[in-house]
């Protein structure tokens, strides 16, 4: 094993206000991050490749109903879910999408199996629902996505457009996505990212995730990245793509690409957010320019750690 | 007028093969793509918009049914359409996308309208289509989007499977896209891309059209961009966007990057294709790495040229 496998992942820019966290809310969080971390990590202590690493992350992920992916999704305007995923594998350049579902429990799957089991790169709506009962995913019912705290936030949105008042949402209200980078000991990166969207969203909706290139991105000659925020603007920007075109054209480290496409690049314009972003020498960087981004990831030390908003990593060894 | 005005477009790379190209249906062809220039020529030089004129163009071509576009749109496996359009505006960087539609009579006007109508930058299938009726586009009935000559290249594609034969279609029955790019008096970029995607495509897949920095691209720092071809490997490299990124971050020029993505990047991965490419000095690179691609353009000095395969120019004085 000529390389110590690295794995990061994200729950989602746009954090709940630290004001309003709770004890018990912080820690549940910080155990979703490390349990999602734990179950890739696993995949690459034994050997694994990246993009089973990210895709177990992500699966973890979105089995957890705190993170807006799979279990968890936000509500559109109907009352429906649309979901949104994409694998990239950072060894061969292949890349599955998938945008508009809601049926496959876990979209991450849907996404892979795009890109392993169709001659597409990206399927949409019904056609994409109907591949994914072709290739025999497992299917839930809807109700399965919903949750309670994701159902009041849309009728708090609906009421207060009704009602015509200040838009006072945090970004936690407004999006939420959830993604891993890795790099395994054959030293190939992988990146995957899942999404139920933005609460109250237009149904049709697509946002960055499914777009390879703007949420989602992994090239072993460059960094693999997966984003969270104001879809709209990481894809206006080419958000993730560009970092690697910075790394490979411009000469800049992944630190500099990825914190100036942060910072300088989508602020400036409104594109609140933030990225997890992995170069093939095992350079992390996790740059965010909101409140907060619900992150975590474990390096070559095997220690997992975990931090919601600018305070101190939460550290615990790898087990 | 501190800028001469310049236009191209394509037709879709992938044409006929130049045997079977009777000179009737040649001249059909640069009859359709002199039209749609002066359609975008005339908006150009009364001093508008490089945004309307790509628009203007790219309607042009939708509403000639020798163009894989809007009227003339190829089929799916369920003998449906599905169409997918982009515009980009170079100046502001905001961009409109619109995938798995069929109803609205110019899709690229409904791309429009999702950059200009919605909050949104990118919108599929059934969700689309609702905004497509509230904002008001022309709708016209699905047997308008189809002709003869789809239906049977469904037909055969479809038989051919049937019986396991193989596949000798050529580029021009596989695929095909319409777009435009412009440079206006104000010094101003901006592109367009229309497409009904692949004949017996499964229903669903969203190629590179609609995908901002694979299939269409416009930023006033670097170029404008309209691709056409194998949409998936389009998507895997982030064609346009890597043009861009190449000349902005690597110092190439236009027709460096856009020969080399073209021939060296696509062409090896078995990327068939090409695209229009144009920067704000006025450069136009238009590449293909395939037996020809449908396309034309009118320089400062108001001549249109047409031409499909590696054959000199046709040249004709702008009126």
């Amino acid at each position: 094993m000529s390389q110590a496998p690295i794995l990061a992942l994200h729950g989602g820019a746009g954090t709940i206000p630290a004001a309003s966290l709770t004890p018990d809310l912080t820690n549940a969080y910080h155990d979703g991050i490390r349990t999602a971390l734990a179950a890739g990590h696993a995949v690459l202590k034994s050997g694994g490749t990246a993009l089973d690493a990210v895709t177990r992350t992500v699966v973890a992920l979105e089995e957890n109903p705190l993170f807006n992916a799979g279990h968890g999704a936000v509500y559109t305007t109907d009352e429906t879910h649309e979901m949104d995923a994409a694998v990239m594998d950072g060894a061969t350049g292949r890349a599955g999408a998938i945008a508009g579902i809601c049926g496959p429990r876990n979209p991450v799957l849907a996404a892979r199996a795009v890109m392993e089991k169709s001659a597409h790169v990206f399927l949409a709506g019904e056609g994409a629902m109907r591949f994914c009962r072709e290739v025999g995913l497992e299917f839930m019912p809807s109700a399965w996505f919903g949750t309670e705290r994701r159902l009041d936030a849309l009728r708090q949105e609906m009421a207060r457009r009704a009602a015509n008042s200040a838009d006072t949402r945090s970004d936690a209200d407004r999006h939420g996505t959830v993604g891993a980078v890795a790099l395994d000991v054959h030293g190939n990166l992988a990146a995957a990212t899942s999404t139920g969207g933005i609460t109250a969203k237009t149904p049709g909706r697509v946002g960055d995730s499914p777009v390879i290139g703007a949420g989602t991105w992994a090239d072993n000659a460059t960094c693999a990245i997966s984003a969270t925020g104001q879809g709209e603007l990481f894809i206006r920007v080419a958000a993730a793509h560009e970092i690697a075109a910075r790394m490979r054209w411009g000469g800049q480290s992944l630190a500099e690409a990825a914190d100036d496409v942060a910072n300088n690049v989508l602020a400036p314009i409104g594109g609140s957010g933030g990225l997890i972003a992995l170069d093939a020498k095992g350079n992390l960087s996790l740059p965010f320019n909101c409140d907060g981004m619900y992150r975590g990831f474990i390096a070559p030390d095997g220690i997992a750690h975990s931090a919601i908003h600018r305070e101190d990593w939460r550290i615990q060894a790898s087990t």
